[in-house]
C-alpha cells in the first residue's frame, strides 16, 4: 500500500513538473505572451506614461493628454465644449451648440480603433539634423506612401512628378499667390476667387502688400480680356461641398483640402498645375499641422527659371513646410531643395514621422476600412441632417448631386464638411444670428464672401457637438412648425 | 531498494518542483522583473519597434531610424559623411571634413544618455484638434516651460509678457521685418545689418518685394538721418560670436539664436523689443524645428493698433508657427492667437509634446547637467581647434574675449558655434577655396556678406565631423610648416 503510494505522489510530483514546464516555456496565454516577451528598457518609461494618461476617464466626454495641465500629479481631463468637472460629466444646461469650426474630430473613434498600429515613440535622439539621408527635408519613406494614397484614393496624379511638402494653408495660399505671380511690379497678377470661398484667399492675398500682385475679388466680376490672372478653385467648395472647374482660363491654385472619398465621390484623378491638399481633412489630424500641396509645375508656361521666378518658388516651398508639392521640373526641385536646406527651413521630422504611421493605417486593405468608416460617419451625420431640414420651409440647405465615386466603385452623394444654411424667410438676412438665437453657433455668409443669409455649420466635429447640434436645430424646427418665433 | 529509488524519485521531483516554483513566482533577476512588470497593451508594439531600431548597429558612425528605407524588413542604417557600408564601417579614405552646416549633432550624445526621460510615446489619437483647452495654439504647459528656461539661463526676460510660439527662421525674419515695416508705401522702412550676418536677412527681405520695406545694407554704410530703420541684432554674431547692440537706434529685431551658455557667457537677461531665440542651437534638436521669438511689444511706440499695424502683427504671428513670441500688450496678445485660430494656421501638436519632455530634462537640476555637458562639449572643441591654429600663421581664427557669466558663475571664455578663418596670405583672397583644396568643406565669408578672404567652419556637428576637421587642418598647418604650398 505504501509502495502506491510512494508511485502515485511521485507520479502527481512529475505531472505537475510537466505542467511546470510547459507553463514555464509556452506561456499561458496571449496577454502573458505579450507581457513577459517584452525586454523594453529606454522606452517604458515613456510607453506606461502613455497608457496612464490615456485610461484617465473623462466620461466620454473629454480626454487626458500627456502635455495637459497637471493636478496631483497627473494631467486633468480637457473637457469637450458643454461639459465641465473633473470627469467631464457635468453637461451645461442650455448651452449652445458649436458649428463654427473645421476641427475634424469625427474620425477620433478610428484611431482609438486603431491603437496600437498608430502608436508612435520618438526616441530623445530621433532625427536630430535637419537632413534625412537621402534628402534635405523630406522622409523618402513618407514620400513614397503619399504617392501610394494618391494612388489609393484615386484623386491625383503623382507619376513623374516630384513631391515636396510644406505646412500651414495660409502660409500656402499666399506662397502660391506669389510662385505664380507676375514679376513686373507696374503690372501686378490679378488674384480672384468664386463665391462664396474661404476668406484666407482674399485676407492673405492683401497681408503682402506685394508689389507683384493684387485681390480683385470675384471671379464672375472679372473681365476676360486680362488674362494675367490667379484663379482660387476650391473644388469641393468650402462651404457648399460642390465639384469646380476654373471659369477664369488663367493660372490656377486648385484648394481639394476636401477632396477624399468621404466627402465627395471621385470621379477621378485631379491633374492641376498646382493643387492644395490638407491631411488634417483627410485623418482628422488637425493637430498635427501635415497638409499638402499637389504642385505641378508646367515645363514651359508660367515657370520660366529666371532668378525672380526661381526665388518666388524658392518662396512657396520655403512657406509650405508640412504640406507637399508634387513638381514635375527636376531642375526646379533640386534647387528649391537646396535653398530650403540652406534656409534652414524645414519640415518637423517628429510630424513625418507620425504622419508616415497614420498614413500606413489609412492605407491598409487600400484604404477600404478606413475611407468606409469615415464615409459612414459623414454620411450618417447627412441623413440625420438632411432628415431635419426636410421639416422646415424657414431653412435650406444645399442640394448634394449623386456622381459615380471610383473609389468606391458606387455612385454615391456627396456627404460634404459643412452644411450650407439658408434662411428662406425676407426677414431673416443675418442668419447666423437666427441661428445664435436658437443656441447654434455657425459662421456668417459673409466671412466667405457670401451674402449674410448663409451661414456654415459644421459636421466633422466631436460626435457630442454633433448630437447637440441636432438637438438645438430639431428643437428650433419644431419652434417654426409650432408657429413659434424665436427672433 | 526499489523502495528508496522511489524515495529519492520523489524527493527529486518535489525539489523540482519547489525551484519551478520559485522561478514562477519570484523571477530570475531584475530583467525579469521589468518585462513583467509592464502591463503595457496598445503602446508595446510601438516602444518594440523603436528599441528594436534603435539597437540596430551602425558602428557608432551612423545611425538607424524609424522611418528610415526599408531593407530585409527593418530599416537600414543611414551613415555619416565619409562613412558608408550596410553597417557604416567604411571610412572612404581622403574624404572631405564637412564643416558647411549648423546642423547641431554634437548634443546628441547628452539625449542618448537620457533615453528613458526624453522618450516619447504620441497616440493615434493625441491632440487631433487644431486647439489646446485653453489656448487656441500653445501648450500651457510649454509655456511655462519655456519661462522657466529663460529664467534658469538667466538669458531673457519673459515676465510679464506673453509667449507665441513658431517656426522657421527665414519665414521669421521676414515676418518680424512686416510686424516692423512702415505702413506707408510711398516710403518703405529701411531695413539693415552689420557684417557678418546671416544671409537669409538679406534675401527674405528682398524676396516679398513689398511696399513697406526695402534692403538697404551694412548699418555701417547708413545716413542716420533717416530714422525708419529696422535693424537686424545678431548677438552672438553668426559667425564670429560675438555679443553686439544695435548701432542705428532704430527698431531692432535682436537674433539670439547663440546666445546659451554653452556658446557665450550670459553677462545677463536680454530684454529688447523683438528677440529670435533658436531652441535647435539650445537643445540640438534642429529636426524638430522649434524655435522661439522674444517678441516685445513697446506700448506705444511703433506698435500702434491701426488695422494695418494689426494685420502685419497677425501676418508675424502665423509665420512664426514653432517660435514663440513674448509680447507686453495683452489686447495685441488676443487678437493675434484670435486670427492664428480663425486663420487655422498652428503649430504641430505632437512637436509641442517632444520639446515639453525636451525642455523637462534640459532643465533638471536647474539646467547644471544639461548646460555643462553642451559647454564641455563646446569648450573642448574650441581647445583643440585653438592649439591647431596657434601653430599657423597662414590661418587665423576670431579672437575670445573672457567675461563673466550668470550662468556658471565664473568667468568663461566664449566657445562660439562657428569658427570665422581668415586666410592671412595676400594671394589667398578665397579662404573657402583654400580650405577646399585642403578637404575641409567651410561657408564662404561672402555668403555673410563679408570678404572671401573669410570662411565659416561649423563646429557643432557630430564627434565624427569634428574628428576629420581636426585631422585636415591638423594636415594643412602641417604642410604649411613644411613649407609645402597646397594651392
Amino acid at each position: 500500500m505504501k509502495k502506491y503510494c510512494y508511485g502515485i505522489c511521485f507520479l502527481i510530483s512529475v505531472a505537475i513538473n510537466i505542467l511546470f514546464s510547459i507553463h514555464l516555456y509556452v506561456g499561458d496565454g496571449p496577454n502573458q505572451e505579450i507581457s513577459c516577451r517584452s525586454s523594453l528598457t529606454w522606452s517604458e518609461k515613456a510607453a506606461a506614461e502613455a497608457e496612464a494618461v490615456a485610461a484617465i476617464s473623462c466620461s466620454g466626454h473629454g480626454r487626458a493628454f500627456l502635455d495637459g495641465s497637471i493636478s496631483d500629479g497627473q494631467p486633468v481631463c480637457e473637457c469637450y465644449g458643454c461639459y465641465s468637472g473633473t470627469d467631464c460629466s457635468e453637461l451645461s444646461p442650455g448651452c449652445a451648440a458649436d458649428a463654427n469650426s473645421g476641427d475634424p474630430i469625427y474620425l477620433e473613434p478610428f484611431w482609438m480603433q486603431n491603437a496600437a498600429d498608430t502608436a508612435v515613440v520618438i526616441s530623445g535622439w530621433h532625427r536630430m539634423s535637419y537632413e534625412y539621408a537621402d534628402d534635405p527635408m523630406m522622409s523618402p519613406e513618407l514620400d513614397k506612401y503619399i504617392r501610394k494614397l494618391h494612388s489609393v484614393a484615386g484623386n491625383a496624379i503623382t507619376q513623374d512628378r516630384y513631391i515636396v511638402f510644406g505646412v500651414g494653408s495660409s502660409q500656402l495660399l499666399s506662397a502660391a499667390v506669389y510662385a505664380l505671380s507676375s514679376q513686373n511690379s507696374s503690372s501686378p497678377s490679378n488674384v480672384l476667387a468664386s463665391t462664396p470661398f474661404y476668406h484666407l484667399y482674399k485676407d492673405q492675398t492683401r497681408l503682402f502688400n506685394s508689389k507683384n500682385f493684387v485681390y480683385r475679388g470675384d471671379t464672375n466680376s472679372w473681365q476676360t480680356n486680362n488674362t494675367d490672372v490667379i484663379e482660387f478653385v476650391t473644388s469641393p467648395t468650402n462651404p457648399g461641398g460642390e465639384l469646380k472647374k476654373s471659369v477664369t482660363g488663367g493660372k490656377t491654385i486648385h484648394d481639394h483640402a476636401y477632396f477624399w472619398p468621404q466627402f465627395t465621390p471621385i470621379p477621378g484623378p485631379s491633374d492641376h498645375d498646382l493643387m492644395i491638399f490638407s491631411l488634417s481633412k483627410l485623418t482628422g489630424h488637425a493637430g498635427t499641422r501635415f497638409g499638402y500641396v499637389v504642385y505641378a509645375v508646367l515645363a514651359s508656361s508660367f515657370f520660366q527659371l529666371s532668378s525672380v521666378r526661381y526665388i518666388l518658388n524658392i518662396f512657396l516651398c520655403t512657406l509650405i513646410i508640412y504640406r507637399w508639392a508634387i513638381i514635375k521640373d527636376k531642375d526646379v526641385y533640386d534647387k528649391v531643395l537646396n535653398y530650403i536646406y540652406l534656409a534652414n527651413a524645414g519640415i518637423s521630422k517628429d510630424t513625418q514621422l507620425r504622419v508616415l504611421k497614420v498614413l500606413k493605417v489609412a492605407m491598409k486593405a487600400d484604404g477600404k476600412p478606413f475611407f468606409e468608416f469615415a464615409y459612414n460617419q459623414m454620411s450618417d451625420r447627412w441623413n440625420r441632417l438632411t432628415s431635419v431640414f426636410s421639416k422646415s420651409t424657414r431653412f435650406s440647405i444645399q442640394p448634394r448631386h449623386p456622381l459615380h465615386c471610383n473609389f468606391f466603385h458606387q455612385t454615391r452623394q456627396p456627404s460634404p464638411a459643412y452644411a450650407w444654411v439658408r434662411c428662406e424667410r425676407q426677414e431673416d438676412n443675418d442668419c447666423a444670428a437666427v441661428l445664435k438665437a436658437g443656441k447654434i453657433i455657425g459662421q456668417s455668409g459673409s466671412t466667405f464672401s457670401a451674402k449674410d443669409r448663409y451661414a456654415r455649420l459644421s459636421l466633422i466635429k466631436s460626435q457630442d457637438d454633433f448630437e447637440l447640434l441636432m438637438q438645438r436645430l430639431t428643437e428650433l424646427v419644431s419652434l417654426e412648425n409650432h408657429n413659434i418665433e424665436i427672433m
